[in-house]
């Protein structure tokens, strides 16, 4: 058996290392533009940072010890065309700008998603960039030995994170958010205790602009200046981080005849094949079910590509697997304040047709004698017909998604606020107060719900 | 309607609270032998170990408070009869060693659990002492100043917290232990992993001494030595804490007639109320259900105390409120060390009749490359014959109960373990790794039932 995997960042090394313990025989190619294979990705705001200073850290697994296993690692191997008719891959060996052609029996879509690039002018200098592969978080890292001002340009996860960094590194932080709030994901409200919470802990280490976009970039080749903003006004900095949001990879596939979903990223069933035999798909580039409607999301994070990639393993070597799909179960830290959810908010419930019914608490997350105890607010959403829950949100101190992924566990089994109500939860001062917030939520939730 | 309650550390308190917000005309006198009410018995170790210097800090009302709002709290006033067939209370008031009696409409039973205390040659010593009220807290955190070798006996939870205390107040300790395992309601395997892990924390500054026994406290009412063992070893303290169980209070409510379980807690129903008209039981006095299969256990604990008060409340008011019952989750820390655990160990699921299944992985907390990444152990322990979650069990740093509470709503929701593997579980480098162990366990417990 000849299986080609595109990529090889998370969903497309998994999928590589598991193809070769389930199948000893198959050859097992791996094709990516990128110069380095098997790396998380997810750590590189932590590597910026300085958690620590060696970017192999980063390095799952490397080409070397891939070979071992007799998985071929073919690093700036850019697929540019699958043709599935003849069941061969046409790939671009970028050194030497030649291409050539690979036949396969099974090919594995792992390509990813790339950092969305807006339209400013300047853009293309070379002090502005994205963070999104091992290359760019290296580049950054150098950025920060040398710089004293940076600017964000957008206010999601990867913003939120490189605030972090920067400052840990002494780097003052601007960042430019083009819409109301933070974190869009999350409801309004939730986003808002965000940005005040942010402020509180700031000490002028950082700012954050909202409702402001940049026009243009200035400087040149050797030398930044800043960004410019529609509002007129000039941000300092000595470089730019792109930090505007992600697009699929699914191009390539779209061209080779393979559906796509309603999100633009590769339709995948649940055994991660795509609409074409023989090819399937898994990571960043395709699409999810979302557990809590059945219906389609794209929710591309490290978690889900690794657990795809291994489903689409198994099914390459013919052993059935089904992945179920996600609950958008997430998690952010920036400085001393996690951000985490699970499920749907207000708004995305609404979007998505679901009548939702919601209720806020904000209490200690442990005995208030404790002396790191701190506020923890939670956001508990279920659907108002059923009473079943759907969705929470928390900013906290560090073990906020603590509440989350405990509320992801009764998402999944399909609970509502009164059945959540009647859970045991551990109970010690360090831990959390006598009667968890969760359940205090929880309970607000089920009187809010009988009431209306 | 005149209500009666015996006893306000947790339940009492809570449900005298809880009756004046429903029923805001009940006269409501609250009688208790001790010197104080509504407090935190469970900060008692983090006063002690210094987390917070002022033991009001652990006063959740004050009976100042409590006679604000028209709820009469007796201090010293032991009850000592129930008088169902009248309807009255009999009290010994303490200082003036008088006996009074008090009718009632309802009366709620919340005596709480006191201390076992074991039969060793002079345990009567005043530098002998258990931990459980908020004057044994005050007495230790004295003897604390003053000593440097407190000797702990049993190795449950209480002494767990109390070896950290000590050792923060720079106090070298010795625990004895009459088992072969520390932390006994955990299997076996975990036992000894938490007992090899303390010891390799330990740098000198605390022993545990297992599968011996104290057979004689040496000293006088002015000066004390130590403890002999059974082994013939001594053991050098300034003082001795009993942390060797402890029994219910239930006592008084069988004298009554009123029905014990087969814990020899007071059997109640869900909506607390004991076998006898009008008479409520709730807190460290009273059997729960375990909800995993809906038999008696005996599970006394802060955070149920505080819900069966609650609950015990709404039904004396007339408002129909139902627990449903424990899973056994709870948590403890010692130093740097973690240990949470809920539902049934392997060997309480076989006593209980359930033949289980179980996996245990050890498995990097956070991703390795972050600084503060630490081992985690999990045990998780599934119905063999069902695949149903029916337990888990952590040992690791300070959020090792979160992967517990994540499992508790599993278990309330009859998740099979298969189930579970669907579930999306939040992740980062700095909260987990990118599958998180809870999922790694739980899909090698859903293959190992499949072979079985």
């Amino acid at each position: 058996m000849k299986v080609i995997i595109i990529g090889g960042v998370a969903a497309g090394a998994k999928a590589a290392a598991k193809i070769r313990r389930l199948a000893p025989d198959a050859e097992i190619n791996l094709y990516t533009d990128d110069d380095y294979v098997s790396y998380s990705s997810c750590g590189l705001p932590y590597y910026i940072g300085g958690a620590f200073e060696d970017f192999r850290m980063l390095l799952v697994r490397t080409p070397a010890e891939f070979e071992k296993q007799k998985i071929h690692i073919h690093l700036k191997h850019k697929v540019i065309k699958i043709l599935p008719d003849t069941k061969e891959v046409l790939i671009n060996v970028i050194d030497k700008n030649k291409n050539i052609k690979k036949p396969y029996d099974k090919l594995v879509i792992a390509t990813g998603a790339r950092a969305r690039i807006p339209e400013i002018k300047n853009v293309e200098l070379p002090q502005v960039l994205p963070l999104r592969t091992l290359n760019d978080g290296k580049k950054l890292k150098e950025l920060t030995v040398k710089s004293n001002k940076a600017i964000i340009i957008g206010g999601g996860y990867i913003g939120m994170e490189l605030i972090e960094a920067f400052v840990k590194r002494g780097i003052h932080v601007t960042m430019i958010q083009n819409s109301s709030h933070l974190l869009t994901r999350l409801d309004t409200d939730m986003s808002e205790l965000i940005y005040e919470q942010l402020m509180s802990i700031s000490h002028s280490r950082f700012d954050i602009l909202l409702n402001e976009n940049v026009t243009e970039f200035v400087g040149d080749s050797n030398r930044f200046y800043g960004a410019k903003l529609s509002s007129g006004q000039f941000i300092d900095g000595n470089f730019a981080v792109l930090a505007t949001g992600i697009i699929p990879n699914s191009e390539i596939a779209l061209e080779a005849g393979i559906e796509l979903g309603v999100t633009k990223a590769i339709k995948v069933n649940e055994k991660m094949e795509t609409s074409v035999k023989d090819i399937y798909a898994c990571g960043d580039c395709c699409e999810e079910n979302l557990i809590i409607d059945n219906k389609p999301t794209w929710y591309p994070l490290g978690s889900t590509a690794n657990k795809e990639g291994r489903c689409a393993a198994m099914n390459v070597c013919g052993i059935t697997e089904r992945f179920a799909g996600v609950l958008g179960s997430a998690v952010t830290r920036c400085m001393d304040l996690t951000v985490s959810q699970t499920g749907l908010s207000e708004k995305t419930a609404r979007i998505r047709g679901i009548e939702p019914i919601s209720v806020t608490v904000t209490k200690d997350d442990k005995v208030g004698y404790m002396p790191d105890s701190n506020n923890i607010t939670l956001k508990l959403t279920a659907e108002k017909s059923t009473g079943r829950l759907i969705g929470g949100q928390a900013i906290g101190s560090m073990d906020a998604d603590k509440r989350i992924n405990t509320l992801a566990s009764a998402i999944l089994a399909k609970l509502t606020a009164a059945e959540f109500c009647m859970n045991d939860l551990t109970y010690a001062p360090p831990f959390s107060p006598t009667i968890d917030p969760l359940l205090n939520a929880a309970m607000m939730l089920r009187d809010k719900i009988l009431k209306e």
